[in-house]
């Protein structure tokens, strides 16, 4: 496994992975790795000759007052992880690196970037939106990975790839869950034992809207009451930012009867504790 | 020469002459090619393999009550330019082929795009800005080429470029003159004979600034006040919207004596009558 820190390095090793003909397969993180970034990893594997993992914990993507500083690390843990999956690159470049001194150049994906996690952390798909497409020009990939648990990103990403024309093919995987329901994040690490066990709010509470969906209700709003309530009755939901009904293509939010085609995605952010989690599905009518 | 109006068939045309390992040229145009636009053609045509020259009237760099609608066109008279001068390919989309129905994603040069012609046309860099970082993804050209007429964009495309990674080389040209000073520019056939006379007084006004400059003087707020008099004092000149003395690179405001190293931007936007003419020169010191 071959470890890169600069981007002149990445560019000179994958121009020439690129001219025997290899497929290269990009699984972007910020590291820490967990079973969600490894079946990332494994699929990239099956479907590209070459995989790069690149771990970069992007300061631009955190809001002030956000957890950039605290954010997980573990440099050697992750070499280890990616070692074992047989990932054949890893770049890892310092900030300085990626951004220079005095970056300017931004892209925005309007309207999708202010509803939901945007709302709440004004310039955070921005930094994503900016950081991926730099990585996807430092490393020319031809498929991308993205963890379905971070939905609104993946959405967010593949509309910035159709609208900007990038030459990748966005992979949504499937979120990877421990045995009681609650998504893997990194961001776990942060939670007390209690916490942790009451995490499982989150999921329990989608697959409730879910259930009442399955059903065949379609008062949005009232399953919405529903599921806000159940949060608010767990004793470590310290704030809840949405829990929200929304076109997952589109991420417009659902009306009663109004505008549902096909398929709702079931989304929100909570925080337990001090830590604030994520967790979606998306339910096919 | 090929005339290719989808973006399949222009990566199909593309991703073949780069297997054969040949560099590709773009000048990227609205159209309405003048002896500026051929000075670019021919740059590309001596440094590359191939030159494709796009033709699109790019709607979301106009703003509300700008000249989108009337902007010149003439494809028929641009094809037989294009074929005179031996340029390999023409890549002229419709809007609807370049954007889809809901574009969202936009890339900004954030602080850049606020001054100088940024103050007076809010979105135009935006605009600009996401329609070239299409169309290398679309074209993946090797080097583009500019002209420095429009100084601030190619300024601001080269910052782009650096901050989002993106792997084209940013070729800028020198400005291509009418006898009398006037910089070639499609708008000027908006012009009435007197106010195409007159319209001289922009590239006059910037060349008594570099003499004021080379003379030694640094009061740049003098410099600059004197400018405006001149301006002021011609009859076809209906208002100014900007006559600036800044630093090349970075595009911020010199300030007497202050930060001033190297070389100094003059560069003005004024109504000739109803038409908005810009005009720079970069004096080195």
């Amino acid at each position: 496994m071959n470890i890169i820190k600069t981007k002149d390095e990445t560019r000179a090793a994958f121009a020439q992975l690129k001219s025997q003909g290899k497929t290269l397969g990009l699984v972007p993180t910020m590291g820490y790795l967990h079973e969600g970034h490894i079946s990332l990893i494994k699929k990239s594997r099956r479907e590209c000759d070459a995989t790069v993992v690149s771990i970069f914990v992007n300061p631009i993507q955190f809001g002030p007052g956000e957890d950039f500083e605290k954010y997980p690390r573990d440099t050697k843990r992750d070499i280890g992880i990616a070692e074992k999956e047989k990932v054949d690159f890893i770049f890892s470049p310092e900030a300085e690196e990626m951004y220079g001194k005095n970056n300017l150049a931004y892209v925005n994906v309007e309207k999708m970037d202010k509803v939901m996690c945007g709302k709440f952390r004004p310039d955070h798909f921005r930094g994503v939106c900016t950081v991926v497409l730099k990585l996807f020009n430092i490393i020319k990939p031809d498929r991308a990975y993205f963890g379905e648990k971070d939905f609104q990103q993946l959405i967010i990403i593949k509309k910035m790839v159709k609208d900007l024309d990038v030459d990748v093919k966005i992979i949504g995987c499937k979120t990877i869950r421990e045995t009681d329901g609650v998504a893997m994040s990194s961001r776990n690490k942060y939670l007390t034992e209690k916490e942790r066990m009451n995490a499982a709010v989150l999921y329990d509470t989608i697959l409730f809207a879910e259930k009442e969906i399955k059903k065949g209700l379609r008062d949005l709003a009232e399953i919405k009451k529903e599921c806000l309530d159940l949060l608010k009755a767990n004793e470590s939901v310290k704030n809840i930012d949405y829990f929200d009904l929304r076109d997952p293509e589109t991420l417009d939010e659902l009306q009663k009867n109004k505008n549902i085609t096909g398929s709702i995605l079931i989304a929100c952010a909570v925080y337990i504790g001090k830590t604030r989690l994520i967790d979606n599905k998306v339910v096919l009518l």
